[in-house]
């Protein structure tokens, strides 16, 4: 997660299930510079809290083995990614990463405008990307 | 990426540097069904391409040992994104990935409104997260 950068080590894979669109994305990338065991025990307790954040829809989280994580929450509204922002916890958990934790960090807020999901076997299965559409549909 | 999922197993661990927002993410949540080699040469292949693409501005992927991967990709606009989706080798890949390598994948198009940079030891070391306002600033 954005400035404490939980991690999905013990948590079985699974995919957000959100909404339709719109809503936001709050976009985590971080390089670890060590490794250490509080990283994951703080983690694990932002994976606890944020889970009961006004607007939190969901999130996923993976990490390379050469050390790149990128971790995606999604959120109703701005609102909500500036109260998770500022949860107490969440804050020293922020400084923390940022004094041992990681080299390097993005975090990109963005708003999903479409999502398509595929799962194969399913009746879905023939839809493969959202449809991208620049001007209004014209008239029918 | 996007329907053909590539990996990051032998790249070195790096963020993108993307230009100050906006623009575009394409983000890509993934599950494997499989681990099949020709999803990894696969993935090198798209790395190549997409490099190439206009508009391409940089990716970030990372999967994480339990199978579940995300891959950023940044574009500078939706013309873009919609040009390397229909890319004919990417084509292939996505039909590729659907009918063999993903159990469940996500495909989110975002626009990116507000980022920043971490890096341990520099200047920009105090920023912590982009400013959230929806209000547009009070007079001043």
């Amino acid at each position: 997660m954005p400035g404490s950068g939980w991690a999905t080590d013990r948590l079985p894979p699974e995919l957000a299930r959100t909404p339709e669109p719109p809503y936001y994305a709050v976009i985590f990338s971080s390089i670890l510079r060590i490794d250490d065991p509080a990283y994951h025990w703080m983690s694990e307790r932002m994976a606890e809290l944020v889970d009961r954040q006004p607007g939190f829809l969901g999130w996923e989280s993976a990490r390379s083995p050469e050390g790149l994580g990128i971790t995606v929450s999604y959120w109703a509204s701005l609102e909500a990614v500036a109260h998770w922002k500022e949860q107490h916890e969440h804050r020293i958990a922020q400084r923390r990463g940022q004094e041992v934790w990681y080299a390097r960090y993005t975090i990109r807020i963005a708003h999903v405008e479409r999502a398509v999901v595929f799962s194969a076997g399913s009746e879905s299965g023939s839809v493969d990307w959202p449809a991208i559409r620049q001007d209004p549909p014209g008239g029918r």
